[in-house]
């Protein structure tokens, strides 16, 4: 909320001149939200409690993650006609970005779900500054998995912390000798060799890192024939796209991440329009 | 740079937890940040200023709004590991983003110098929430035009305005005797008959609202007609893209602008790499 | 709202220690602000909005802006004691700095148009740090033009630009090919020479900076003759005041601007008195 | 400093345009700050950390306190440019306020101190919203007492405190009872019988509010007369100005107290000139 | 409030995950805020308020301050479930802090009340960072003196300040010349002369430092035999504990001090219960 | 570092007055932070940083996390008289409280090690409003597990949730299919019975809460006939002390977790003295 907050003071500046000069104070409106594209919705709780801690009546007529039609009413204000004018485009940017991210989230998650394969579908930390909760609150929306949130709250060993130190097995002794019992580990490797060094040194997670599905089925191919494969999480991350996603997911990992769903995702077209005015 | 410290504390939580558990606080070390695709850099400057103030040598091997070749190094930098790697993503989300959208403006405003138009691009207020002025700042190194920053820096008259008041003229006639001298006025309208009432009544800047451009023609007609086109900026604005741009800049409008160019851009391909290694 | 909650805080420091010492925390009082002094009244909305949002009842007796006799009630409040003798202070204050600013203001409207001229009195951005929407909010109901906002919302070219760049139709180029056209640009010349350049070269606005009045009549002159007067503002500023005001308004300039009516502006003397108790 | 900055960003916007468009990034400059009128100078030191946090060389030419002549230079600064036109109001008006108020303080103490008199002047909390710190500094600087900083470091029993509760004497025992020994106790009265009242029950200073000179010199006579004039200070607050305040120091009180020293003083008319460019 | 808020936000980071994947956003309990050791509560109302703040009811079932038996309900509440157990943990951790305060400061007053001595138990500002305000509530709850809240309140000279500038009543002297009229003058001595010229100068409080109960006695005697012990407060601080604080008091000394209420004052065991569940 | 600062200026209000009225600003101190007490010293980085961040010389001279006798000198600081002696108390807030918490954990950490028990030492969420991350830092430093950091890097299902939902498989089941695979599931159970239950549907780590020793064995053995105490993090909580600790630790659960290291520790005496004054 206090975030939203912000995001409005950033875009008012000193206030919306053009609205002061031309609304009276005392005029309520009733305005309808509208999705002008088919999609799934993402954002709705935000907008409407926002909407109601500024002093709105706001009643959604869809919930967050529903797959809507274009053209429908997603939420309903009533309230004063200057704030409404005001905060408009806050509240559609931040209901396009979201509604964008989980729409496209959505189509990879079923392209996936579809093809048969039951791989998870995660998103990275590729997110807009300061957009992390909202960008992956709508990747949950569309059906994907968050991964981390903070780089508290998983340890995640990549390549440059492997340059820095150079020895796998001398950073994963010191790691789980001292991270607390409550997080899981996940290692980034860059082939299969280091896949299996991981995996034999108590690793929660793989994350096979710019692999091509044929360097994946090598990799995993190696993981089973030294019986490391059960009780591990293989993850696949680096070039995956919407439209190569089946070749990853294909290879049997259990987890495909792309970049791409949170950091080029197209805003879905969402927009407000002033119904009936009930003047005062 | 506040605001870039401030997207740093939400990525970061309570602190990096692989960084701190395997990373000696007493390492320096050399890294680049490079480009895996051409495009147009956006952000160095912010960058550089950032990774100063946290400790960090930092040069800029191209300058902002420059045309760059993938697998370009555009910035060296040298300083504590620890820290490095807990601020990576971040600065890379902003880079990218800020790339990626600079990249997307300059396409745009190329295709329509090379097929000779004068018109110029603008960008309109759909941005990522939070990130205006980074956004904004983007368009411009591409080439494109900032439009309004707040919405107290133009009076921007808008079609829920007119839903509330109802009269074009008895509006314009409130701005224009109130608003200071130190602003322009800009009215949307979405028929050609409320162009040449806006443009009578004293607006600055007249936008033809989701017009076709075949309507954009007439309305043009319309107003030199009426001797009405002299002294007044018509701005096309609504369903416009990357594809069909030079339709709208064929019409002579003044300016086109489009919300693609910050709300759906794909991110550029940027990625930090650890060079070289001083353990002190 | 938020800034005045701040205004709070920094006054209340760890509590109102007075107030905790000496009134129950159940007894709820009825109270008015009173204005002691005649004037222009100002932040009443500001107060209004504020005293509800902590919970209390409040009528405002008078609107923004109007004249009001001394010994005016205009405000009647309904609430907890301890919450609005701790807040009493900074209310007070901010009323009367904004209605002492407006008061002045609407003095130097009134005699410039009472002496018949059309020219516009405007603020400069000489404020109080801190205060510049309510400073300027303040200028706007005592009838005067609140000139820029921001440093972003309108290109003003000022003598130090100059100094730096040293030729001011460089400048101009520049300025006109870069700028976006949501923006109106204004030149501050300190010479009759320099104004005709500005003009020719298409600026909106002319500052004559610390002309005397005879000084101004020849630029007019000058910039009639060369054909340059029609659509550009002439704007006249330093050491003007309320006392030589005419003398300024007499040149036939469009705006006179006077920094002391923000600067320099006595406070309205306004108090609060509790008038009724009500123990729970 | 940080508060400083919060100006500084309120001012700015998303960035100086006219800088940004006109100004190259790499110019140093240095410039001078002068007083054009005489008085006290205060701020200086605020001026000069805050340069140096933004990277200027800046040195004082004379000190915070010091009475100056017109004309004078009182900072230099050396550095970027682009950065010193984007900061150079906010400074500025910190500046003429802090030395508007030092000044008018000053006249007033001296006027007080020239006459023979012993009595301290003091402000009261009428200050600026937000600028507590910096008026209160500026009214030090000038000779004058602060006065309270917080509601929290003096108790300060004033009218509406004895509207709600009523009795005086109830008051005082509630108060001294409970309030820490590090706090003195203050309480405003209205009449000569309420000043014995405090003096009686143990007040550490006494404030006659709205009192005029005659009604200040009869009740100093009860208190002198009932042995209670020893041990206590008394405080004339309500209706002194610059203009009448030695009616006031002549009754023989101990501290005078004006709010016009801080709501109602002129700013001091300072101002930065660029003297010299180094191209870079 | 906004302080509870920024605590909460710490503590939440990007949501409670497990309660937004285990209960549903509809139900609303009650609840219940049993203190589960007996003791003296305090920190009810900032629960209160908070809690009422983001939308539950609830009902104080006994008043700060009190003494309560364990396994008594203190506050119950009523509201969504989701929230409720989302601040849970935070909104205990503020009671338990601040009822482990007052129930130490409350133990150690009463045992000197109960012992017959009139000395004031005071603490000191050895908080914990940041909660300042809640620990000397926490100690005004308990029944003691909360001393100086902020540097600015009082102006207490200590053995730092002596070694910088050597001189005791040279400091003395400079103080009284300059500091406010509504602030007192403490400083801190570590022997009986300075003790002596302390109390001679004019400081308001003494405070002995680190005195053994003999050495107090002694400076006792000799103030008293220099006719300076009336007028002025002598507090004690330095190695006073619970334990030994009878041997203190017994010196005759006004005030005694102890770090050890706010800075090593064990947690008082509060706990949160969900007692019915109204399913919506 | 942010932080520190925001409890710095907490601390200060409005400026230290002492210092200020009593130290020459150009005075240059050497000064120590020495420890009266013996015990595990933690906060020194903090403290290093944040002094060198307002311009000090700071030299560490021991580690943070290493044991030391008493009167041990552990951080020596050069710079500004003024500055120091302002920031003086929050500094060593921050570092006795650290240090105590550090210190109790390392003889919890040392008791059960020294016993022979592999069983690991852990801290809640019980700690300081805003203080978790120093708490949790300074309980890593004593040898002790941190536990989670923010309500979303750890699934923590507790008695208020089965209490709302009722029945424990189907809130594992529900969390199982949607948390993210990178995080970990921990139920808390208050019998043998549900022990098992969360063995078998999937928690990574099971909680038994308010357990007796002797309830614990019986627990673990169940689990171990069941075969499934293999793979599962097993967790003692609630009224564990550092005196009954072993008993805990000798039923063999794999983690204790103690509420008292973080809220009820007392704090390490720390103190500092200016050792040598550098006139300027």
């Amino acid at each position: 909320m206090e975030k939203i907050r912000k995001f409005l003071e950033e875009d008012i500046g000193q206030g919306d001149i053009t609205t002061a000069l031309t609304i009276p104070p005392s005029i309520t409106v009733e305005a309808e939200i509208i999705a002008k594209e088919s999609g799934i919705i993402a954002g709705i709780e935000e907008a409407r409690t926002f909407l109601e801690s500024v002093g709105f009546q706001a009643s959604a007529l869809v919930a967050d993650g529903s797959k809507i039609d274009r053209k429908r009413v997603i939420l309903k204000i009533v309230g004063n006609a200057q704030t409404l004018l005001s905060i408009e485009r806050t509240l559609l940017n931040l209901l396009s970005r979201m509604s964008g991210i989980a729409t496209k989230t959505n189509r990879v998650v079923n392209k996936v779900g579809h093809a048969g394969y039951k791989t998870r579908v995660a998103c990275t930390r590729k997110v807009a500054p300061g957009l992390s909760y909202f960008d992956k609150k709508a990747v949950a929306l569309g059906g994907g998995d968050t991964h981390r949130f903070h780089l508290d709250d998983l340890v995640l060993i990549k390549d440059n912390h492997l340059t820095v130190i150079g020895d796998l097995s001398e950073i994963l002794k010191k790691v789980t000798g001292t991270v607390s019992f409550s997080k899981k580990i996940e290692i980034e490797v860059s082939n299969a060799a280091d896949a299996l060094k991981a995996a034999e040194t108590g690793a929660d997670i793989v994350m096979l890192d710019n692999f091509s599905p044929e360097e994946i089925r090598e990799a995993m191919v190696l993981l089973e024939k030294e019986g490391l494969r059960e009780g591990i999480l293989i993850e696949a991350s680096g070039g995956i796209t919407e439209e190569n996603v089946l070749e990853f997911a294909d290879t049997g990992v259990d987890i495909v991440s792309l970049g791409e769903i949170t950091d080029s995702a197209k805003a879905l077209d969402i927009s407000l329009g002033v119904v009936k005015i009930k003047k005062e």
